[in-house]
């Protein structure tokens, strides 16, 4: 039995495996993979994953009608998916009780999290959380449900205040969030307010205190001695008024599309690059597998990360725009692809966020999650090294508590292909043949000028990153010349 | 339902309330989790423990018969006890074949580590961690068993090797483990080597990267960049013939001892001080609490931890020493206690390796564990504050996963009571009355020769603690007058 699971496992994965070659460093990967899980008395990948493919197969034989009735192909992380928008009646007596409670000023990221916390992305999480949930996130990775069930929820929701606001606060049961304009946006209620220790929170969440962590230095380092949870009530959707709030689709929003378009497989692919050849032929692969798998529609869920990154990613607006021309142009079909933004902002903490990236998604309806080498991670801060070990991610998300209902699909390698001139899946027989393009030699590409080989990206998307890096080498010029002119 | 459990849990613990005062730290403490668990729409520590200790209170008040067919109160971590000793008739082959395997030497811990794992302390673990189960371990606390449900898992128990070894194992599938003294005294199976992170691992571990950690700096810091998992199979259960074996009594001993004394509740007391009356005060007061839920015969399995500690504390054989008297002067009743050592090494990683302690206490026979404040914690060593929150190690260990079967006994503070002349139950209400003598502050008594309060220490225990500092200052002096002459 198990062993028939097994092999059905391996049938499923091995379809990845390149036709034209005798293995691929995927599947290299993955049967280390079984030999470590063979060896394992305790975990077993298969029995995990596989009765979810089983089901969703089966089901996917069954009428596309029945697949609209279900409303969703997976259930939301406690069963019901959180909302915590204030009801339209209810808006103004909730508006003037905030006015009279001790405000909270919240940063931008605080605002991205009562935005990711309001929509339900952190579902069954109400509001930041108190201390008992934050140590169960900083030491499980994980949150018991009532009735003995575990909910993946591996970073810290948390909200710092200093000092000062705690003093503010006093015996207040419940407080207003100030957002960075000045408006009260909503309030915490029933709040708790526990000691914040940085230090702890840093090494448990990345596995390092190393300086240079782009989160912890933009906003953990400059925060508050004290964590505040308590229960979360937004006013109003929260807005960014950028252009981009029509790409900001909710939870409810997106199940409501998957269903619409009649999905019986949603697969998500979270991003924070512009999409190159690579990409696309890996997200058209995994279509055309799901396709063989008996699925009959399976939609692709694009999801740039919209919150918080590093200084050198490129920027949302401009990852938008190179998005909407790889449609354009047809690398990915408009027909199956929904293109959102995931509201989140990126900690960099490899292992430990993979899984909050994964389960943010089956909150939003995705029951395929595609997870590829090393990710969230990023280079050692001090070190010549990878923070993380490239394959960690992938296989802490395979055992994380609370993901056992979601497929985790680990792609392979794509590369530029210097014989067929074209990004294919790296085929280690010939590895000479292959060029690798980092995200990070992609942007010295565009800001150098230098055009990628051919066939690495469309010309109107590469376009849009040439552009912007123009237009970042003008206004750093100018800024140079007007410091000149102020000497 | 749930309040009524709730009650009965308020009941079962506020029977630690002092009978003379009208609140304690700890029941204070105990109604601020209700505050917190109230809210938390997650955890429900009542629902956890409350199952147990009714089932083990009705199943107390059958006949003690039924409690010996039982054979233990509690089942060990994955249902069996795992014992890893090569049987008798099996010893010479699985010897002479282990000549021929790559030779693993192995430090001083690292055999404390086999000892731990041979006997099942660390049940279902069978041997050094293999990557899959280290990173479920740093990650998650604990490991999934093939039937989906967990076991606490939270230190990982692996075995470092270096470049050089890790050559000369080559491809090899089993290696032979050597022992300090440098004899064969394991085999490790079915071998799996990958890297040993070790910032990444000690950030995990101890929430901490500082310098200054005790086991860091005796074992991880000096050891190899490789780890090695396998199957340990021991030719000869581990002895350390020191004059202190006859108290190293395995899980299984343990278990059958416990039968022998038709124990209805086993309550462990985890330790690596010697025993004030203090901790008599609570272990005496433990027991009686048991009695007055119902338990006919409730034993303490009063179990110092016998493996590495920091050089400050007090030796493994001057503490078995202190013990025996505390037990011949009877502040311990030897019909109700049985004294035994614990094998394991210590960390001083306070909330995550209280979990360790508790564990391993199950697969022993423990269903009840008595955690006090801070456990498991040490000083910061770079900063002046407790390396961790006093309460973090009760509210972590309350919601571990794999604990659930568990009943944890959160303990009162005691401390001197300078008007009674006796170690008390702390009472806030006359707070400047008690007197708080620390493992250290004790440790200083001892060693300037200054006499504790009356009524600390049973004068024979104290006594034992006298003659060692003298024997350490002796020994001090004969060596400086060495380094005199030598120079």
């Amino acid at each position: 039995m198990s062993l028939l699971i097994r092999s059905s496992y391996v049938s499923h994965l091995t379809l990845y495996q390149p036709r034209n070659s005798k293995s691929s460093s995927f599947t290299n990967q993955i049967s280390f993979f079984f030999s470590s899980f063979n060896h394992n008395p305790f975990v077993n990948l298969v029995n995990k994953r596989n009765p979810t493919i089983m089901q969703s197969v089966s089901s996917s034989s069954s009428s596309s009608s029945k697949m609209a009735v279900k409303s969703s192909l997976i259930d939301p992380d406690g069963g019901e998916l959180v909302e915590l928008i204030v009801p339209e009646s209810e808006i103004g007596a909730k508006k003037a009780e905030s006015e009279t409670m001790p405000k909270v000023k919240l940063t931008k990221i605080d605002l991205e999290w009562v935005h990711v916390i309001s929509e339900g992305w952190a579902s069954p999480l109400k509001g930041f959380m108190r201390e008992d949930e934050y140590l169960q996130s900083l030491h499980f990775n994980s949150l018991r449900l009532q009735n003995g069930t575990f909910v993946n929820m591996s970073l810290p929701i948390v909200l710092a205040i200093d000092d000062e606001t705690k003093e503010q606060i006093g015996s207040s049961q419940n407080v207003a969030l100030v957002c960075p304009q000045g408006d009260i946006i909503a309030s915490l209620r029933s709040i708790e307010i526990y000691k914040h220790n940085k230090e702890e929170r840093i090494a448990r969440t990345w596995g390092t205190t190393s300086p240079g962590l782009p989160y912890v230095e933009e906003y953990i380092t400059p925060s508050g001695n004290w964590l505040i949870g308590g229960d979360l009530e937004v006013f109003e959707p929260i807005k960014y008024n950028d252009g981009l709030d029509h790409y900001r689709l909710s939870p409810k929003q997106l199940r409501k599309e998957f269903d619409n378009r009649q999905a019986d497989a949603v697969f998500a692919f979270q991003l924070r690059n512009p999409v190159h050849n690579g990409h696309a032929l890996l997200m058209n692969d995994t279509r055309k597998r799901l396709l063989d798998m008996g699925y009959k529609n399976p939609i692709l869920l694009l999801h740039p990360l919209g919150g918080f990154t590093k200084a050198d990613d490129v920027p949302l607006d401009v990852r938008m725009e190179q998005h909407s021309k790889v449609l354009e142009d047809g690398v990915l079909d408009p027909e199956t692809t929904i293109v959102s933004i995931f509201p989140s902002p990126m900690h960099y903490a490899g292992p430990t966020e993979v899984q909050w990236h994964a389960k943010a998604r089956i909150n939003a309806g995705a029951n395929f999650y595609i997870v590829g080498r090393d990710p969230a991670g990023m280079g050692h801060p001090t070190e010549k090294r990878d923070l993380y070990d490239p394959d960690h991610g992938k296989k802490v998300l395979s055992m994380a508590p609370g993901l056992e209902k979601l497929n985790i699909l680990p792609f392979r390698v794509a590369a530029y292909d210097t014989v067929e001139k074209k990004m294919a899946f790296f085929d280690p027989s010939r590895a000479k043949e292959f060029l690798f393009i980092s995200g990070t030699k992609m942007r010295t590409y565009a800001r150098t000028g230098e055009n990628p080989p051919d066939g690495f990206m469309c010309p109107s998307g590469w376009n849009v990153l040439v552009k912007y890096y123009e237009s970042l080498q003008e206004s750093e010029e100018s800024s140079k010349q007007q410091a000149v002119v102020s000497a």
